[in-house]
């Protein structure tokens, strides 16, 4: 596939994800009092800010990757921004990351009270679920094994042995002096593990065997490592205005990360070499959409 | 049944009930780094600290009702156990409820601060999921079709339009006047969903049908509101050393209850109305495990 061809198809997979995102959130308000109402909006505040959505449209590329339809894996992919946009709303809370700005706009708590953002990143968490056993009712194959499995790959990924372990070491660590095998295992659960799930939720979604699901898993976790170095990299180097985001934010709080032990070029090698073993594992299953993904994690900007 | 079997069956199961959420948290520990151990020592504290275990022994009765076994249901058990847990850490937030005494312990914020708190109760949501989907792997009929209505229905309960729409009604009522059908929808949300989910949870793994399932949700969501009433009288009159929990916090809040409304007689019949509802519509199904369960909201005194 060429360049143009891929961003077109990303181009294209955005704006129906924003949409199916959107209505999501908006059709029930209809029907619901005005203070559920309000909660919706403090949902939808953070989801549809935006992002790149790259955790969808790597749902949507595992599906068509192991020979299934990317449609059949659009309810994985609309949970997996729902999770994200939660673990975002509840990292920025003052008790945590205390952030004031996500995505250019002011973050959900100094919109929506700390209270209400609380609840905005519970009620997220529960939609995800939702929507991801929503694809029983859709046109999947085999749907209640296959949303079965989804769930529970989605469930143990983002639990205590996964992102929010993650996000608890993270904590820890804040002050601390950590190694850098403690801080990989951090990133790796506080990023590497959703980035599993979602190639995994979308190899399953997309009909694929155990072995395979498992493949990909496993390359979902390197890239989403690559993504979290990269991310410290960006706090540390990156421009506060393209990503919409402050910078200099963990050194500030004393947090750990790989860049407090290693230097930006030895971070950028580690940033190639996962990416190098994550598309390795999945060079058998010839994806383009795939391959550009993962790819795009390294020298980004934003 | 007698009274004194359906308290031995009661006996019984909540000591194996105990047995398995602790083995829930407290397996993982020994292969994970101890920032993740703290993070698990935080929701252990919470769901260890008890109560009466009442949703869990509903689902299971309700499994039993339908003509399955209680055993395929255990899964379920432990998940809305979980899911109580993590209400319960979440409201007791500073942001939130701000209480300090739960069950008769001081609440999980005040004993692990509140990051850990907060991610504690999000660690908790997954979990549940997790443990519910875990069913999958288990010696249920039909597991695949089963597990994944089951996951549909618990998420639909406690998500936006359900629990945690009820607590964000609660958190929007807070020094206002709402009328009574309104304290009504927020009571039915915030604790009948969740209760309605737990019959409709154990009728679900024990087989039954979708109008059986209807019918064992509607049940359950009167029951629920039966219970958030009466808890809302306990809230003025109960002892707080019995309840291991404040009293009068409702009205040192100036938070919206019934009982700003309606005398402590009206209220209490009123939950003998939902409780007679919920029953006359479980009849059928000839199930004194569950009548004595649900009987037992009226006049309890923690």
């Amino acid at each position: 596939m060429e360049q143009s061809e891929l961003a077109a198809w990303r181009e294209g997979w955005v704006k129906r994800l924003n949409e199916e995102l959107s209505e999501a959130i908006k059709k029930p308000m209809a029907d619901e009092p005005p203070e559920v109402g309000q909660l919706l909006s403090a949902m939808n505040y953070t989801l549809e800010s935006g992002g790149k959505r790259l955790r969808a449209l790597l749902v949507l590329a595992a599906a068509e990757a192991v020979g299934g339809q990317e449609q059949w894996a659009l309810p994985g992919a609309l949970a997996v921004e729902m999770i994200h946009a939660y673990s975002l709303i509840h990292d920025d809370l003052p008790a945590l990351d205390n952030d004031d700005l996500r995505r250019g706009r002011p973050t959900c708590h100094l919109v929506y009270g700390e209270a209400l953002a609380i609840l905005a990143g519970d009620a997220l968490q529960a939609l995800a679920f939702e929507t991801l056993a929503s694809a029983l009712l859709g046109d999947l194959a085999e749907p209640t094994s296959r949303v079965s499995q989804a769930l529970l790959i989605l469930a143990k990924a983002i639990g205590p042995l996964g992102m929010v372990g993650g996000q608890a070491m993270d904590l820890a660590f804040e002050g601390a002096r950590p190694e850098l095998t403690q801080i990989i295992t951090m990133e790796s659960k506080k990023t590497g593990f959703l980035m599993g799930s979602c190639l995994a939720l979308g190899a399953t979604l997309g009909g694929a065997d155990q072995k395979t699901i498992s493949a990909f898993e496993s390359s979902g976790r390197l890239a989403g490592l690559a993504f979290q170095i990269s991310d410290d990299q960006l706090n540390v180097t990156g421009d506060a205005q393209l990503m919409g985001k402050n910078v200099g934010t963990d050194a500030q709080k004393a947090k750990a990360s790989v860049t407090t032990l290693i230097s930006q070029e030895q971070a950028s090698e580690q940033v190639s070499l996962y990416i190098k073993r994550a598309m390795s594992g999945l060079r058998p299953f010839n994806s383009p959409k795939l391959e550009w993904l993962i790819g795009s994690i390294f020298g980004r900007s934003s």
